[in-house]
């Protein structure tokens, strides 16, 4: 982000991602990843610069537990995609990479033909972030991926729990890839990530797991009509299909619903209704981020360090030396 | 938590809880659980009056995805421990639930033996909190339990992630437990979640599922060799077991490489070091969370309803929103 006239940089770096430009686009969401003041300045420049395009993409948020196949079926649908002209932008947020570099073998082998589309945008996690970090360089990401008219932007999590209700706070549609499983196992799928779901995707329906993925399907179904009906849903929804990753197939009927879904919710206000609540969200979630800046003042900082040495020596409860520090902010 | 006299009732509460009876515990706990005021500061004063036991459990957090058998390890193990005497007290943490009620088919039906020990006491995860709040509930939770004369605290947490690390912040060691897999799902285990591991246990080496659980096996003890050493490690640890949890198999063992880790930590300082170190983490997090609490007047409520409404109407950009909220917050 060095150079000269950090102003023009920006609207040069703008227009460069309003006409498309990869290379721009990942400059772009470089800046946004960044705590620094400047570039957090440079960024709210930029995210300014680009607010007035209107393009907007479809946002649908991804997860699945590790293996079940979610870089094969984003490889797949993705390259589906792009053979259609739809333009694909891929984001990973990934929780665990807060702890260290991410998953084992690495993402550089994942989704090979893809990130070799031209109209196709890749971007690994950030690592080493808080989960509200994350949060905002992923939205701020994805603001990016529309101004530079990408056509569908894929966010892609791991796991149950946090970072899950984090990506559909930041989707249109939120499709959960599953295995194919016995029976027992359905019973571990938490009704909160079952209710975030607009599609379950049972995957790998293929060689010797069709007969299980069979049995998986009819299990969602059945668990999905146990399911409060909700207002964002058109009948026949949350969705719960077979497909194969690895051999393409099923994807076209996925894409198919989504695209029937979006126009649904599109035309009754829902989808309009939606942005606005996840606008509010993050936006209350900006004044959190903000306000616990006050404690990275190397006076707090300091004060912290000897109120944290007192509780972890054992002669002051935890409670008691917060009470004591948050009393000293309020006397400026 | 009605009645006369709070003052009294705390006190009496802790030193019912303090005699070990479970009635007593369950009802600090919910008191914990609370975030009204009056119980707040009731919390309080139980936490300080408690405060002198001394009595220290080996905390356990313990991980897994569903359906790799957590509830059938629990029972099988907390059962083992009841009958050699120790008292086993079981937190769950579940993030999901944040969202609705947890698993689908509840918790009624897990650890029925286990839940008639006399020695054993289990807590399902409270629904509906914020993780935040889950977090300063369980370890809260885990000071009641260390009060009331607990030898071992198990914190059950789900999923992939950000619980993960927040259960394995409060223990004293971190148990994994896994389903046998095909070589291929290897590649799906983050580096984060084995780097937070001192155990991984391979549960279901039972019937069918020996070959598989032995190359699982096989797998993670290969995937462990190359992770960084850790200072708080003996020789052999992160260490790979497969158990038989349905069998009750092999959980002698767990519990034998459980006691001589936490002896080997003890005798080298890491426990001591590490409880200091948590103990800093939840003050520092404590603090956080207090200082959030200033958005909570009404007022600040109603600002910040008024502001989101425009960032909702895309007439305010959600930065420049949090900028003028946070602006007005300093200007007492």
């Amino acid at each position: 982000m060095g150079g000269t006239g950090q102003a023009m940089n920006t609207d040069d770096l703008a227009s460069r991602l309003i006409a498309g430009e990869r290379r721009a686009l990942a400059r772009a969401i470089t800046l946004v990843e960044s705590e620094r003041a400047d570039h957090r300045q440079q960024a709210g420049d930029l995210l300014k610069a680009v607010a007035g395009t209107g393009h907007q993409a479809l946002r649908i948020g991804l997860s699945g537990t590790p293996g079940v196949g979610k870089s094969t079926f984003i490889e797949s649908f993705g390259t589906m995609l792009t053979g259609q002209g739809v333009r694909v932008a891929v984001l990973a947020v990934d929780p665990s990479s807060t702890r260290s570099g991410g998953s084992i073998l690495g993402d550089k082998t994942r989704m090979e033909r893809l990130s070799r589309e031209p109209n196709a945008f890749i971007r690994p996690s950030p690592s080493r972030t808080q989960l509200g970090g994350v949060a905002r360089r992923t939205r701020e990401a994805i603001t990016l991926c529309e101004a530079a008219q990408y056509d569908v932007v894929l966010i892609e999590t791991v796991g149950v729990g946090q970072s899950e209700t984090m990506v559909s706070e930041m989707s249109d549609l939120f499709a959960l890839l599953m295995a194919p499983a016995g029976g027992d196992e359905l019973q571990g799928v938490k009704r909160g990530i079952m209710e975030m779901a607009d599609m379950i995707l049972v995957n790998k329906a293929d060689g010797d797991l069709v007969a299980a993925a069979t049995r998986t399907c009819a299990d969602y179904s059945g668990a999905v009509r146990l399911l409060r009906k909700r207002a964002q849903d058109p009948e026949g929804f949350p969705k719960v299909m077979m497909v194969s990753a690895l051999l393409q197939d099923g994807l076209g009927a996925v894409w198919d619903d989504m695209l029937n879904l979006l126009a649904w919710r599109k035309a009754n206000g829902h989808w309009e209704k939606q942005r606005a609540r996840q606008a509010r969200h993050w936006f209350e979630q900006e004044v959190r981020h903000g306000l616990l800046g006050v404690l990275k003042t190397p006076e707090v900082q300091a004060r912290m360090a000897e109120l944290g040495a007192k509780v972890a020596g054992g002669t002051l409860l935890a409670s008691d030396g917060a009470r004591q520090l948050l009393d000293g902010l309020k006397k400026p």
